[in-house]
């Protein structure tokens, strides 16, 4: 039934994120608005290519292909916009070393399928769900008029993105099990952020 | 200068291919329309994979995120049309055997850089050169009216990418280089596809 709703609507029932982010978290990132909107493209890239390596891991998986791809393109996209404004702002994309945020929540993806599957779809969509966080909190905070609307820009389909992977999950296995592990990865995932990463990162 | 052509027009003076389709090729394909279509998904879902590759290989190399990830967004778009084809004639995306093209090709990239970039470019270009001429042989060819169409749809952009690797190369290095060892690698890919492959495929 809820593959009839769409992705917005499934989401909106459905909390992803067990502990939202730290006041500490957004003095950081606002007293480091380039370094965050650098990190923000890497994330952008990264969410692309996690997705085509999802439709290249379970290449025949019917119904993923058909929602994968249009992710990774609108997260192409959002990597071009936000490396358009990182250009015309006079920088230039450099390499970020990556907080631990990502490479702890890869680790906790179970190796056996379909663990690994239901593991991966929901390891996604955190990461989609506390970007969203994040950017909303930069769209009301950041002093920067024209950060503000990029950040507001994105967020829209940020959203659609946690309940396109939400809805992968939903076509594929009931509910509660989901939820049992969706709850134990968003516990992990907020323990994780709890001590805020020195450099400051989208996911510091 | 080239730099201020648009890739169209930077590549219709170069000549990419060493030799042309057999008819050979061409027969075999006009009798396994679905294998070939089917193997056209996965074709475009690696070239989109392969962009997406080298944009996390060279990450921070100034000016090819810009061009790389349009290039991606367009060849998911592809792999989505084809698959809707697919499905709307009550086929699935399969796995198919790869035919040797590839492979073949992946292993004339040189390892040490900047010779590992350059052969990339030209590999990835050859590729799309190929399909181009491939795809415009089953647009004028098949039996097909709604297949004729796809392909023909889908050559202007293949053309574009061929385009945009070839840029890729101009901006990097002096013409006389790129062209010796496109002729190298140009010599090799029709020496590859001079044995037909027995399974049907877009590169067989």
């Amino acid at each position: 039934m809820s593959l009839l709703l769409s992705p917005e609507a499934a989401t909106a029932r459905i909390r992803w994120l067990a502990e939202p982010s730290s006041a500490a978290w957004l003095e950081q990132a606002l007293a480091h608005p380039m370094a965050v909107l650098i990190d923000h493209a890497h994330c952008e890239r990264k969410a692309a290519g996690a997705a085509v390596q999802l439709m290249f891991r379970y290449l025949c998986e019917p119904g993923l292909g058909e929602v994968l791809s249009p992710l990774a393109r609108e997260e192409l996209e959002h990597f071009e916009r936000v490396l358009a404004l990182i250009k015309a702002r006079g920088e230039t994309l450099q390499p970020l070393k990556a907080p631990p945020y990502g490479a702890s929540l890869a680790a906790l993806v179970r190796r056996g399928e379909p663990q690994r599957m239901l593991d991966s779809f929901l390891v996604s969509g955190l990461i989609e769900a506390r970007s969203h966080e994040r950017m909303a909190l930069l769209a009301s905070h950041s002093p920067d008029a024209e950060l503000r609307r990029l950040y507001g820009d994105l967020l829209a389909s940020e959203a659609r993105h946690f309940g396109v992977y939400w809805l992968l999950c939903e076509a594929r296995w009931p509910r509660p099990l989901i939820m049992e592990r969706l709850q134990e990865l968003a516990q992990a995932e907020a323990a994780i952020l709890r001590t805020l990463h020195p450099e400051p990162r989208m996911h510091s």
